[in-house]
């Protein structure tokens, strides 16, 4: 019996028009998987009839052997077809017209919480932002995380909800529903667990199906690229940021992708209440400089896919407009936006060992640190602790002085303190007065 | 949460020394294993730590990226300790030697009986012969399916019956135990479904492991080439070939392999019972010469192994001294050697289409049609029909006359007469008179 079967599979099942290991096999072998090849694959995945060991080996096969762009089109199209689909063609302009939406993705890095300020700031000039997004896994937040530190504020919103509330304040920020693309839910869960998330074929489609299902009018990606992104080489992020806009135009949305630095975080925290904060600070015309000019910077492309060219993102953020849509936002969410914000029980400095120009923050080991406090999950029905995280008291360009405070880690549990401190042994380079820091936020624009 | 999850299963997993997809992103990355990570994924996958879609996407890595000689010698080892091992060293020779032992493994092929002769042919020269064999899946068949139409004779023995039989009768051809190597039946059957059987280190390993567990002192594989084997070209073949013979020498194994033909079935018979009548054809001193010439030279090297060297095979083949061996064999496990064996209840005959020289009878097209005419089992479950199959006519070198029988298909079932005769469709070549078909039965030895 052994080593003998390889004839078994392609004959004599008669109960599907294809079978799992056939469409293996044309992977592993660098062919080409049909239209109705891939069809049937997402179909018979979603309801069972290809099994996870079946579609982990194909999974490993693409990300080895990697896909067209024909098939990572169909792809996608199969992943949307698994799920319902929104309309958002009821929304209406003042005018009478139709109004625009316009959402952002970011394929997530440590302190990235500009969703918080750019939602309500896109929708000060008119344009609607249905922002669906996911819970934080790993070294990376989830908004959804970090806008629950909130109290009363929740996520889950149903179709009509999220409907009226994009008609009523212009923005929304929740859950996406299990409606969308469930074929990706199960294929991600697998993928997490299989080493195959990775690939770029399968990143693409995971985060473009679920975007086109959304049925948002324009899409601009933040592709991070560094220590604390997925995409550690630019190449790399450049080649999925072309996939994903290539996917985005084939399928009627206008799409446009940063590509944007994550070798240190963003802004000033890594954590959940404490990254609200700042989000507050920058919609009150403040916050760190990073935070702000990618902000503006995604609101400007967001407003022009959306054909709005004369806005001034900035000065909204100045004059308190975007902070009144932010306002009204949480509370149609039942979220108290003048709520005291949950605070950490514990906190233990991290001091600066050298004088020197803080050269190096690693955007990895801080993210890994806020993790490792509390601030996120490592199984998906783990809870994170509101006040957790990392604050950051010097960004690379400072100059420190030793003994300094560098960081401040902040947790409920202060057993986790040394884990997160082993996390960031390496994460800091303090070098010569004079140096300066290699330092471009964002990186390239693919359109 | 899409596609944020990279750092999460790299930390935080106290109860495993190793984390499975951090063992898969080696492979996936084309690193290597240490000999502590092997270990443990062969034992975590016995006992379930490692899942099945996991073990599915690292087999899919290794089969796309290799592994190193040190790698797979340990893989082997790792799954030689997951089970019991076999000790023949009780066995004693008349003069109160020990007496020897040695195998033979052939990786499958179409009309491949070549084992029931060869045993007990090795075991009139005194070398004990334990033959643990399995049962066919897909288009080979399998010994024990074959012997299994000999009325009353059962394949599952005891340890201590076969270390009797083999001290009373020399040979023994019966169903491996369950104690032997069992993360490799478990793998294996991942392999099955999962398009992953092809990977040469895994079959290395799978085939090496159960052969050393089994404890034969010296091992003679057949390793087969061509369209009804597994490995279709000759060099893929030699790298197993190579790798087997490797593993087997560092574990004590005396071990040579012939790479042999098998673009055309070996024999005239494909089947159970048709293949078992062969088989004594054979025994009896006659029988086709392609199988009469591989067995002798096998019991050559199995003989040449075990420092017989001046044995005659084809003379114990002629004067009856197998057939007693064989008789006595048979008995032992409760066969009837004299009992007529089950034939078909339907025929159908496949007539050449035009004069000339067959130069082609495809080996995986007969193959298929012996196994749709329920000769083989689609899945592990299914029984198989003992007198179904090919009996061929002609082979590749015959003249033929348009009309003159080339094929008799058997079955008891006529209904699957149709697609046995679909898979025969392209099986047969008629080229003009003088045309000589390429024909090398054995084509190299590897040492």
């Amino acid at each position: 019996m052994t080593d003998k079967g390889a004839q078994t599979h392609a004959v004599d099942n008669l109960a599907e028009p294809f079978d799992a290991v056939d469409i293996i096999r044309v992977k592993r072998d660098k062919g080409v998987l049909s239209p109705d090849q891939i069809d049937w694959t997402i179909d018979a995945y979603t309801r069972g009839a290809i099994a996870d060991e079946q579609m982990a080996a194909l999974n490993m096969a693409i990300l080895l052997n990697g896909m067209n762009r024909t098939e990572i089109a169909r792809w996608t199209a199969a992943m949307i077809a698994s799920g319902e689909r929104m309309d958002f063609s009821s929304l209406r302009r003042p005018d009478g017209g139709l109004k625009y939406t316009s959402d952002k993705h970011s394929t997530g890095g440590v302190g990235d919480k500009i969703t918080l300020p750019l939602a309500p700031l896109v929708a000060v000039f008119g344009v609607a932002v249905p922002q669906l997004s996911g819970r934080g896994l790993g070294h990376t937040g989830g908004t959804l995380d970090k806008l629950e530190s909130i109290p009363g504020w929740r996520a889950s919103l149903s179709n009509d909800e999220i409907l009226a509330q994009l008609q009523d304040v212009g923005a929304v920020i929740c859950a996406a529903g299990a409606g969308l693309a469930p074929a990706d839910k199960k294929l991600y869960a697998l993928r997490d667990v299989t080493g195959t998330v990775e690939a770029i074929p399968l990143i693409a489609s995971s985060i473009m199906s679920k975007k086109i299902a959304e049925g948002t009018g324009s899409l601009v990606l933040d592709v991070k690229v560094g220590s604390g992104a997925f995409m550690k080489d630019e190449a790399r992020a450049r080649e999925l940021a072309e996939t994903m806009v290539a996917l985005g135009k084939d399928a009627g949305v206008n799409t446009v992708a940063l590509l944007t630095n994550m070798d240190t975080p963003l802004g000033l925290t890594a954590g959940n209440a404490i990254e609200v904060e700042e989000s507050l600070e920058v919609l009150a015309g403040g916050g760190p400089g990073d935070v702000v000019e990618l902000t503006v910077r995604l609101a400007e492309e967001m407003l022009a896919c959306a054909g709005v060219t004369d806005a001034d993102p900035a000065a909204a953020l100045k004059d308190g407009r975007a902070m009144d849509v932010w306002n009204r936002m949480i509370e149609a969410q039942g979220g108290d936006p003048k709520a005291k914000l949950p605070a950490a029980r514990e906190s233990e400095v991290v001091y600066a060992p050298a004088d020197g120009v803080l050269v190096e923050l690693d955007a990895l080991a801080v993210g890994v640190a806020a993790w490792r406090l509390g601030a996120g999950r490592a199984r998906k029905e783990d809870a994170v602790q509101a006040g957790a995280g990392v604050r950051m008291h010097a960004k690379p360009g400072a100059l420190v002085r030793a003994g300094e405070p560098l960081m401040t880690l902040l947790t409920d549990t202060p057993e986790r303190f040394a884990r997160a401190k082993e996390a960031l042994e390496h994460a800091v380079v303090i070098a010569p007065e004079g140096s300066r820091p290699a330092q471009r936020l964002i990186i390239d624009r693919i359109a």
